[in-house]
């Protein structure tokens, strides 16, 4: 047997159980060039809540009926490919079901000896690097300037923050909850944090940024970017990465923003990480370099059990994880 | 006796004759290095509308009681200024009254030969360099690709739009009436053109731009942009010049922008033509040889007499002008 979790429905509004259904298939068999996965970990992330509209973007929408999909590590338990051998452990763009079978060049081995293998989903992986390009590459921070990080306790959040510390910035963290604030503030060394939900933001950001805004790396969208573009400096840059607060309201509505990106003649930028991928490696040795140094700390929010997937995933609307949301699955093999 | 066009009260929507006034002065003595200067053609710009309100911006607001300021031609009535004499026609940030003194250096001489001296104030002045930056330097716009221009049919929309095409763009423009889609089709050589008021803009974006939207140059916002974000192809760039459809609307509100943004990794620059200042020269340079070759055309909408200054302006919200809205106050003397 083998579990699989399907969207069954499209949501309007916030993903609920109603979307979602776990589904028993059966175990598949991999043919020449393929390997049999075992799922160990997965990634639950925001942008996933886009897949289930069907709507054309920059990754197509998920199918009706068909399990959800997206980064995971699993373990290669049969191949037939002849770059992967059984216990090696790998990542990549899986389905959410327990057992896959997918073609070898479609996976990376993890060299566990690097660090915790779960670092390729966050810090040495997709978030880390959406980090690093977003706010080195968009919003090319220099010494001395004020970057404000919205969505900062998440996975990408986290990265962000610390590299603007690296980079010599007054770093501005706004989070959903004290034990964020206070994780941002004591733990990654941000200089001053906003809990939106407790705070005004635009009255905590003009305290904040004495300096106005320079950099400002977005995950989430909503009002708190509506506070945040008042208050941008000449030539500020926008690295939009995320609008996760609009992501479950249908026909999102707010201030308009061309008249601050004229007045301070700003530039905003979209853009994912799959944009820089001929630079990922490039990406990859300064995160490394950087974790290695010290520079760089990484907290990982850990749900136990296929079935806490659907839970985990819904829980990035409400605010509940710190660093980046895991789900873990199985152990690796070695480590049973 | 001096007339003068004084800033009355702030207008919260569309401003009115209840917020100017037009008031007797006296006609000011030149200092040492100071020239007297007659008002020959003064120039209406939306941009004007951001420095009635109290607000910080690029430029610092109107005062209140005192006379509004902008781009004109005026003559040169008295000198004590090396540079200028007597008769030489000039150009700069003058307030609107009849006879102002002016620091020479402030002034740019005009040289009548190269053309009708009113193009100083429109193709060979701000709004034609607003237009060549926009594009240019924003919208990277490359053989082939589509432009879109909102405001097409105004002093800078009309200069995108030939420039467009001059660059090998499909070019599709954006107006208010059937006048102005006629002159940008079959004056200008715009490929396509909407008439805002009276088509669907979202289904004319759709059959006139079948390859979807690489650049949009902005003069507008509001619900003309609203229907442009949702077409924009991957990587498409905007240069957002102006937002004439939010300037009168207090807490404009409409779609937020973001999750467009990012499922087509667009750019958005705010710029005001200031910020290429450094680059003047180039932008003078491209449009006088294009001038020269033929392959700009412009027009001017000219109304008659300093009272009709507030009029002129007003029109410019109301969709009146084709074309660089100007008053002309005086004739030089030669030509009296």
């Amino acid at each position: 047997m083998n579990k699989e979790i399907h969207l069954v429905k499209r949501p309007e509004a916030a993903p609920t159980n109603e979307h979602i259904q776990i589904v028993e298939g059966e175990k598949p068999e991999p043919k020449e060039g393929e390997v049999l996965v075992q799922l160990l970990y997965v990634s639950v992330d925001p942008y996933m809540r886009g897949r289930m509209n069907d709507t054309k973007s920059y990754i197509p929408p998920f199918a009706l009926n068909e399990p959800m999909q997206g980064g995971v590590i699993g373990e290669v338990v049969e191949s037939h490919f002849s770059g992967l051998d059984q216990g090696d452990i790998v990542t990549g763009m899986l389905p959410w079901q327990e057992f896959s079978t997918v073609k070898g060049d479609q996976l990376r081995k993890i060299d566990p000896s690097l660090g915790p293998i779960t670092y390729s989903l966050g810090l040495l992986g997709m978030p880390g690097l959406t980090a690093y390009f977003g706010l080195m590459d968009i919003g090319q921070p220099k010494q001395g300037e004020t970057i404000v990080v919205s969505g900062a306790a998440g996975a990408v959040g986290t990265v962000v923050a610390q590299i603007g510390k690296i980079v010599g910035c007054h770093v501005v963290g706004i989070a959903g909850s004290d034990e964020k604030t206070s994780y941002l503030k004591e733990t990654l060394g941000v200089d001053e944090t906003i809990n939106y939900k407790t705070e005004n933001v635009a009255e905590a950001l003009d305290k904040a940024c004495p300096n106005g805004i320079d950099v400002y790396f977005d995950n989430v969208g909503g009002d708190i970017s509506d506070a945040v573009y008042p208050r941008l400096n000449k030539f500020a840059r926008i690295a939009q990465c995320g609008a996760i607060a609009s992501y479950n309201v249908p026909n999102d509505q707010g201030p308009r923003m061309q008249m601050h990106l004229i007045k301070s003649s700003a530039l905003v930028k979209g853009f994912t990480v799959g944009d820089y991928q001929d630079r990922f490696q490039e990406g990859f040795q300064h995160l490394s370099k950087w974790l290695q140094e010290g520079k760089l700390t990484y907290e990982e929010t850990v749900k136990e059990g296929f079935d806490n997937i659907p839970d985990a995933f819904f829980g990035l609307f409400t605010g509940e994880n710190l660093g980046k949301q895991l789900v873990k699955v199985n152990e690796p093999s070695q480590e049973k």
